[in-house]
């Protein structure tokens, strides 16, 4: 009897533990040479949705995010161009432990949301819940001041363009993904505590290809 | 007096000869393998404002259109991906001598208008206008069939997915460009004869850097 009782509380401190996901992960640095010629990644860019289930390596998560949206020069401006350098495309990733918001200024993961969310990125696509991470790309409007049309147009069109830089780094860097418009959004959107201001427009499944 | 007749025959035959711009150019092979790594490109990734007026070499014009949208598999899909494979972002490239049409599947550029409209293009930012070519990016919505919020939305992201590949390809090319919203619409509208389904939402001045 206190043998079963003594199990159940070790299991209950393991799960805890298990289930406290670190609040801030630091990134390696980003390599910054790194990956097959830029004619080469084209060539080879496609949209993959069968992943293996094996976890990113640190430098690949690494490079990928700064790809993504990274600070590429001392001013603070980024791989992506954006509409009068807003910078308003937001990172989230959706991990097996919770969902982080990339600090492209300080190149850090900082935790969200606790818990599983991929189901929920994968949506009606339950297959690309395999992924390892999933990436969020939020446009926050409130650095436009405005949800009118030409705005709307100019935060889709930068979520754009963050969404093919991480095309592009997973086609020279081994990993497979593919940009989807398909989730759900309002648990999603719940679990990040986003506004009417914050759209979420889009999602990379990112993964090593599956064999 | 006859001579000034003859040279202003001969100055009026030459003119129109310059005048009348190719119908077709058929591109050279891109190269596939070219460029630097993803990851230097990315971290040479800035928007360049100014250009040397020299015109761009056949290499570096036939591996701009291809990286930006070009077809790099036997089924016809891109270098950039689309909403449900819906390939409806369109490229027109303004020349000194007209605006032509980039036809993917063929690798050639067709003539859609005669006449310089680079002013057109750069519009309140005059000094553009010395760049060799404007790219510009029209997202042709008969595709998706509607206008509805969120078809303009995936329109708006294509055309950031395949702005991002132009501003890739510059960095790893030694070409400078930068994303611009801002044109005389109305001109290039009428120019292209573009419908109201077909929605000219951004542009790009490529040019050698300017010393």
């Amino acid at each position: 009897m206190l043998r079963t009782i003594i199990f159940s509380i070790l299991c209950i401190c393991v799960l805890s533990v298990h289930a406290q996901p670190l609040q801030v992960v630091r990134l390696t640095a980003p390599d910054k040479t790194r990956g097959s010629a830029v004619m080469k990644a084209l060539n080879e860019r496609q949209s993959i949705r069968e992943y293996s289930t094996e976890s990113l390596k640190p430098q690949d998560l690494s490079d990928l995010l700064w790809a993504a949206n990274g600070v590429n020069r001392d001013d603070g401006r980024r791989t992506a161009p954006s509409t009068r350098n807003l910078q308003e495309v937001e990172i989230y990733v959706a991990f097996p432990e919770g969902i982080y918001h990339y600090n492209a200024a300080e190149h850090v993961l900082n935790l969200k949301v606790a818990g599983d969310f991929r189901e929920a990125v994968a949506a009606s696509q339950a297959f690309v819940a395999t992924a390892p991470i999933s990436i969020l790309l939020v446009a926050d409007m409130n650095k436009f001041g405005n949800l009118s049309e030409s705005s709307r147009m100019f935060g889709a069109i930068d979520v754009g363009i963050v969404s093919q830089n991480i095309s592009i780094a997973c086609a020279a860097l081994g990993l497979a993904t593919v940009p989807r418009g398909t989730m759900n959004h309002e648990v999603l959107r719940m679990a990040l505590k986003l506004s009417d201001m914050q759209l979420l427009m889009l999602n990379h499944p990112v993964g090593y290809p599956k064999n």
